[in-house]
């Protein structure tokens, strides 16, 4: 039985829950169906939305509710009956709201506008390789986000703020620390593992055969037919409208397929995060991811430690021959190197996973520059390519596929990029784990055995929502504190 | 330049305006792509958002506004230089907030809650033609309709209450009148009417072509591509998010090709409705629908008196030929005899133009009796299958093909039926006035012009929203108050 006061809170909670499952179909329905002229009435509807859900999130009535449940100001459980995951979703609920509370409703409606503007104009920059287009747009996200640093507080470092929103308790000095460890890591290990591999057959690998290929993969990693849906975007997401309601998408390339088993694994281990999070908890922290690094970490597991790994293409290289007969002559072990090319690229959403780092690296450089004021938004093309070159050794021959290519700082996620290298060090030190455990797992992955991945997932990390902060989570899984230790070593037997 | 107390009041109405759209993403959705197995989080989002709507739509800032342009007990315009079509939306909007102020919050919903569980076992009473399962959930809904209508308040019958919400100002003394008129005519001209014709040559005719042939046929009737999508559902529908964000679907059957295009015919004259309102005044009344009758003309119109005429076949028979090899050998003269059979048959959906209307008495002579506590929801299937024997001369041998088969009552739908027979009478007035303004129409239509209808309506109907009430409307435009004549003179002349 939960405690009435927690449950008091819950109910006073649920209504801004709700509007954000309703945000998400809203933005599902624009990216996967929304007819495109549209666009104005659905930025109108998600603007409203945002604020009615910030006015939701800092309403009195779940402020008296939570505070019954702890002290806003020092974070002090009041109700000493209640249960430890119920204390748990106090302190994370305290924390949301104090978050939210800094910012005022009208920075939150001005924001959501900024942001949809400068979308809908990075779209068409990046079409039209046309930087000075989108720079207006870029400065104002910029500017508000300092803006925004400033509203939510911090005490060493303005991106700290932005940092939090996406990685709770992280702080920017702790991912310098970490990132200047693996940069020369990186820049040296590509150098060594690079070499060349046979090109894939070519196409067409019909999208027809890809999308029942990607259906019954996202179904034999562990998703539920009745509560999972697959379509197709330009860009691959996963949109979590409720534990029992989850939309992945996937791209469909007839050239390559590569790229799309990669995202509906990826997209398959976000959803198989979402859909484990208990539902009789919706509406709690209890019911949600703990961070976007943990988030990425079961994204990253599926997509490359699973799926990118020899046993699992043992099991599946067969069904794929079977679906696309060009690869009959192709090998297996083709098959795995041209899948584990390591070669500098300029697109960070198709790197391998050993220069993937690198792209995020050089973003969260540029993101604290930017903050900082250090680099000017005019001077960012100029500058993207110098880091690209420095740690790539490549120079990319137009923005688009430099510093336009990504959709997120149009988006104002300013500190999310970071996220994506944390998920990467999280899911080796899980995997570390996860094969100590689970000494059989290569003969198992490759018999066609899977499920038993999920369950230990399920089992050690997302059963417990935010119950446990990220730093608790990776102590408590694998024993240690987060380190780049496990990446590093899983990197170097994979590829020295 | 709209007057300033006109615009504060359109932006104090804009947020109700938006959360109905949510609402019918969130009902586009469910029936179109949604997971199963999300339906029990679907529900509490629609609850919820339906709250929130009846909220906004009574909210003190809302009347506040509206109080400036129109004194809610008389009905008096306050302001003397409004524009004609702000005086009217002054007029509409105070009706509006009539209506829902009676409501109570509480009422909205508990309304919600009970519906959406009744729509649930309706579905499956249907499966399973099991019609005790679904009593007491109709009961539940008749009780509460009888409470609704003491809400909302009535003169004379307490069904003119519920009348009213889907044909304000009719009454049901009225749709009586004209129903005591129409049934002997329809009773006897079905007899007259009924003849043998060919069977259409069997399937399949595959989806994929009647998807395309669907697609076309909603561009040809004049749907913009970039404001338009069509999706399948079970039971077709048009769901309008926006002027500018359309959404039809349509049922495909592989053995019956023109179940589809009387679908996407139907349904695209209600996008055409819809998208010819007038998006500068959205959130007003002068960007909505004037009532469902008016509504089911515009798609009566499309899909009967154009759809199922002799010109638009000239043109089209021969496209449906090319898509269907199997019609090659089926003449465009036994086509359009099938096409116009006249037959007394069980499901309402699928009734010729002849017999529909007397499904829909059938259903308005039950709801008055549910209403009044004539007839006891136990008592309908037997009340039910009387009717049908009387007015059509046959009984259906089961439930679900009986009374089980229509949503409208499990989705709380009391008072929308008559609204589908006074969609035939205004369809059938408006089409005598645009064949008199448009003497050719038959010739321009069989040589492949349909631009030219649409013009008509969105001249005429759909530009002016509720600007006038369907009384004036119809006056407007066909110089004549609502009666049944022209449709009458029509049926005679197609089928005698």
């Amino acid at each position: 039985m939960p405690h009435p006061d927690f449950e008091a809170c819950l109910n006073a909670a649920m209504p801004a829950r709700i509007l954000r499952s309703v945000e998400g179909l809203l933005g599902w329905d624009q990216e996967t169906h929304m007819p495109k002229g549209a666009i104005e009435s659905r930025s109108m509807q998600k603007e409203y939305l945002a604020g009615l859900c910030h006015k939701e999130q800092t309403s009195p009535q779940f402020e008296s509710a939570l505070k019954k449940l702890i002290d806003l100001d020092t974070g002090k459980i009041l109700i000493h009956d209640l249960s430890p995951e119920e204390g748990a979703a106090a302190r994370e609920w305290r924390l949301d709201f104090i978050k939210q509370h800094k910012l005022p409703s009208s920075f939150v409606q001005r924001w959501t506008k900024i942001c949809s503007e400068a979308t809908h104009a990075w779209s068409i920059s990046r079409e039209n390789n046309d930087f000075k287009t989108f720079a207006p747009h870029l400065n104002a996200i910029i500017n508000m986000a300092k803006e925004r640093s400033e509203h939510l507080g911090y005490e060493k470092h303005p991106y700290d703020a932005l940092l939090d929103e996406y990685e709770p308790l992280a702080k920017t000095e702790q991912i310098d620390n970490l990132f200047a460890e693996l940069k020369p890591f990186l820049i040296d290990l590509t150098k060594k593992a690079s070499r060349s591999t046979k090109e894939l057959p070519t196409g067409p690998y019909p999208r027809s055969a890809q999308i029942q290929f990607a259906t019954d993969l996202m179904f034999d990693i562990g998703l539920d037919p009745h509560h999972v849906r697959l379509d197709v975007s330009s860009h691959p997401f996963c949109m979590d409208l409720h534990p029992t309601d989850l939309r992945l998408t996937t791209h469909i390339s007839e050239d390559n397929p590569i790229q799309n088993i990669s995202a509906v694994m990826h997209e398959g281990g976000h959803g198989l995060y979402e859909t484990g999070l208990p539902p009789k908890f919706y509406g709690s922290p209890l019911s949600e991811a703990i961070s976007l690094g943990i988030h990425e970490s079961q994204s990253r597991f599926w997509e490359v430690l699973i799926g990118q790994g020899r046993p699992f293409w043992e099991c599946y290289y067969p069904k794929m021959q079977e679906s696309f007969s060009q690869l009959n002559t192709f090998s297996l072990d083709d098959f795995y190197q041209r899948l584990n090319r390591v070669e500098p690229s300029f697109i960070r959403v198709h790197a391998d996973e050993v220069t993937y780092t690198l792209h995020v690296i050089i973003r969260f450089e540029l993101e604290k520059d930017l903050i900082t004021g250090k680099l000017n938004v005019n001077d960012l093309p100029e500058a993207w390519n110098a880091k690209m070159q420095d740690y790539l050794g490549i120079t990319p021959s137009t923005d688009s596929e430099g510093c336009l290519q990504d959709i997120h700082w149009s988006s104002g996620f300013i500190g999310y990029f970071p996220t994506y290298a944390l998920g990467n060090l999280y899911s080796a030190q899980f995997f570390a784990t996860f094969t100590k455990t689970h000494p059989d797992y290569a003969a198992r992955i490759a018999a066609g055995d899977l499920k038993f991945i999920r369950a230990w997932l399920l089992e050690n990390i997302h059963r417990h929502g935010r119950h446990y902060t990220a730093s608790e989570l990776i102590q408590n899984v694998t024993g240690s504190p987060l380190s780049s230790d496990s990446y590093k070593q899983y990197l170097t037997e994979k590829y020295l």
